[in-house]
């Protein structure tokens, strides 16, 4: 008695999607518990929220452009039953959408954090330390290393506006990149210098030092990877930004990366201006907060071009490249106003964002997964009769009891085909148990890589595979 | 320099969604790390798959209502651009649904595990052993213990038929309920022995033995536990099985639990039906293979009025409930024709789920969460003056390299403070340093529990934490 199915055939992923069979799978563990292990010894606490929220929650937080990504959950059952009318007349997509679908996918993990704290607020014992690591969903065009489901890691310390924070941080990134066998650049600067540079400039040049005209220099300062000293120049230019300006922020772009002791160079050129001189403060403490702390897999390095685009960032922002630079593995920085978006204001807060793609990728370029992270089974039992299987099951159970992972090959098939699954699995050793061995207890272990046997008594076995195990 | 967003106030969750506060997070990690290790004793291996699969994949395999219960996600931009003119004219909302939602979300992960497999059929190794644990969301009315976003915590071993994988998922059952400390019954039963059952009643009855007439059986079967033995005779009676039929299935449902030895008894009975002596082998086998591996806090019980719903299970079926009785805590049994929807046949497997919430409101009803998963710092740093905090991080640092989680109090608030939030952090020590301590190195350590002080030399701190935590 079967049920038939409508067959289909060919199925596939959705694009920008991934599945993780068991060796990706594996790995991925293997970066999110390291991560995992670090935040929880920094006495960091996980929260969970959920995939779903409501569309309202996130609408409106992340631009017109992010508005656009978010993925909207169609409403249950009939939806069209209460759908705007008008809207649906006239196929006008946007006006219809809040009256066909209530929720969303999360776009990010910053806003449910923002809605959680609002919503918890009584519960919560400030400064509050989080971390949450889970996936997020954004509908953007896929490309080499951009997919539409990624995993997000953030740590944020909240209702707290000390930089030892700032600090703390610091260490979590060199922690994390020491674990796992990385060598970073840990880049930080401070909106307020950035702030402080531009209305120098402004002053010096005799612009006016707008917000918009703020926002336009950090977002071409961004681009110096990119376009380099000659295109910031020439888009500097573009954008109405003229010569005495330029001639100010030149140091900037000439030789963006400095060591702490450029603070000082900098407190003589902006140290009369009340941003940048805050800036230059916390930043001093920062560097003198972390003292030696960062292994040496670890540089702090102050990069004066570093502008992070998230316009909410108000002090000091952080960036992780590798070595080899290329685009960065990490991101984060302090925050003013974390839930004013739900009506709860003054909560400022800093926070950090592990990419957990991009720390894939250069660990499986440069070989650098742990092999112990990419074999569970330690041990196969093998049959040659039926008779063998109920011993070999209660063998396997006494090896689990003593923390070794073990399986019993299900049935007998030729050897030859048991040893061939042992082998695709990558399972180090195998014990073959034919009728001699049922009745003696002496068992037969194959070694797969070498192909040396042993006997051993199966009493002794788990001592001597622990024994005979890297 | 802020951005201004739209005021919103008293956000909300969707129905049916829930946050995850620090000590739910920790707990829930405590329930998925025990049934993971479990999983990895046996050489599952995991996989992951995403949120998001194509609508085709998912639609028709879960039933009509099924299909209703699934969460579609609207296609981006545009999306009425490509829309079904038709459809939208005369407000259709099943028929408008393909084109204007190519996506949804995953009903369980069973059919996402058969796409998988399909899909990966050339690279994976049979028998084929993977473990997932992940979220599933579900459209269904959310009421007491049902929510619309849930973790599933499958095990599945395809492409074999022998019962020695019945009897390794009993024994996962076994060990994981060993490792929470909770006292369950392994409830065991066969399609088979039931549709040996039905045909020998039809048979006594003079009936037709029909597929729709034995899905009726079974599902009224189903509801001998809420409906009681009266209940499932009326029915029956309703349905139109008559006396002759009851009198052949009512052991089944007067004493429905029985021993192993009750097997023998069986064989004389339906021994003469080929399903039914197929099935009784099979469960003789599973239990000779099983043994004496199951801890004391596991029976396994035969309970020949288990049916399980779902009608894709053809062979040895599974539920666990604990002791105390009530609504099952995990599920599973043996199907015949795993990856027969997309198109590829002939793969057999077993598999049984974990259902991680009904196993979180027993261990918390029951008081069994380890105290230890419930807090993650053992010590935090409270400096009375600035000057303190750089140490403080050395210090912390120094700590955090020895594997004891330490935090630094960001800031110097009146030590009082800091203490409050060590107390509502359940952090059961505190070093309190002042201008003496960064002198002499002599440190302060408060237990917060006791409140006795005792002074410890910096460098034997993480030594004495060791000795003094339990």
């Amino acid at each position: 008695m079967t049920i038939t199915f409508a067959l289909m055939s060919k199925p596939s992923l959705p694009s920008g999607t991934r599945d993780f069979g068991p060796l990706a799978a594996l790995r991925r563990k293997y970066i999110f518990q390291t991560i995992e292990r670090v935040f929880q010894l920094h006495g960091f606490q996980p929260i969970e929220t959920p995939a779903m929220e409501n569309l309202s929650t996130l609408t409106g937080k992340y631009g017109d452009e992010g508005d656009q990504l978010i993925y909207k959950i169609l409403n249950s059952a009939d939806y069209l039953a209460k759908a705007d009318a008008a809207a649906l007349a006239g196929k006008d997509s946007k006006k219809l959408l809040p009256s066909i679908a209530e929720k969303a996918l999360r776009y990010d993990l910053t806003v449910p954090f923002a809605r959680f704290v609002v919503m918890n607020r009584n519960n919560l014992s400030m400064p509050f330390r989080r971390y949450q690591i889970q996936p997020v969903w954004r509908a953007d065009r896929p490309q080499k290393g951009r997919y539409r489901e990624f995993y997000q890691c953030d740590v944020d310390i909240i209702g707290s506006t000390s930089m030892a924070n700032e600090a703390e941080l610091i260490q979590v990134f060199g922690d994390v990149f020491s674990a796992l066998n990385m060598e970073v650049d840990i880049l930080m600067n401070h909106r307020g210098l950035l702030e402080g540079f531009f209305q120098e400039a402004c002053r010096q040049a005799k612009m006016e030092a707008t917000e918009k005209g703020f926002a336009q220099f950090t977002v071409i300062l961004d681009k110096l990877d990119k376009i380099g000293f000659d295109g910031v120049i020439t888009a500097l230019k573009e954008n109405g930004f003229d010569r005495p300006f330029i001639a100010v922020i030149s140091p900037v772009i000439e030789q963006p990366k400095r060591s702490a002791e450029y603070l000082n160079e900098l407190q003589g050129e902006l140290g009369h201006n009340d941003i940048a001189a805050k800036a230059l403060k916390e930043i001093k403490q920062v560097y003198s907060l972390v003292g030696n702390t960062l292994t040496s897999s670890s540089n702090l390095v102050l990069d004066l071009s570093l502008a992070r685009g998230l316009s909410y960032y108000t002090g000091c922002i952080f960036e992780v490249k590798t070595r080899e630079g290329g685009n960065s593995i990490c991101g984060g920085g302090r925050y003013d106003n974390l839930t004013g978006i739900f009506g709860m204001d003054g909560l400022s807060g800093v926070g950090i964002s592990f990419g957990a793609d991009r720390i894939y990728d250069y660990l499986e370029q440069h070989d650098l997964f742990p092999k112990q992270s990419e074999s569970s089974t330690q041990v196969i039992f093998c049959c040659f009769e039926e008779e063998g299987l109920s011993q070999a099951v209660a063998w396997a159970h006494g090896l689990r009891q003593q923390g070794i992972a073990a399986e019993v090959y299900p049935g007998t098939p030729k050897i030859g085909k048991q040893l061939d699954y042992a082998n695709a699995r990558n399972i180090p050793f195998a014990v073959l148990i034919g009728s001699n061995e049922l009745t003696t207890g002496a068992l037969t272990v194959k070694n797969l890589i070498s192909g040396e046997q042993s006997t051993v008594k199966s009493e002794d076995l788990g001592t001597w595979l622990v024994g005979n195990t890297r």
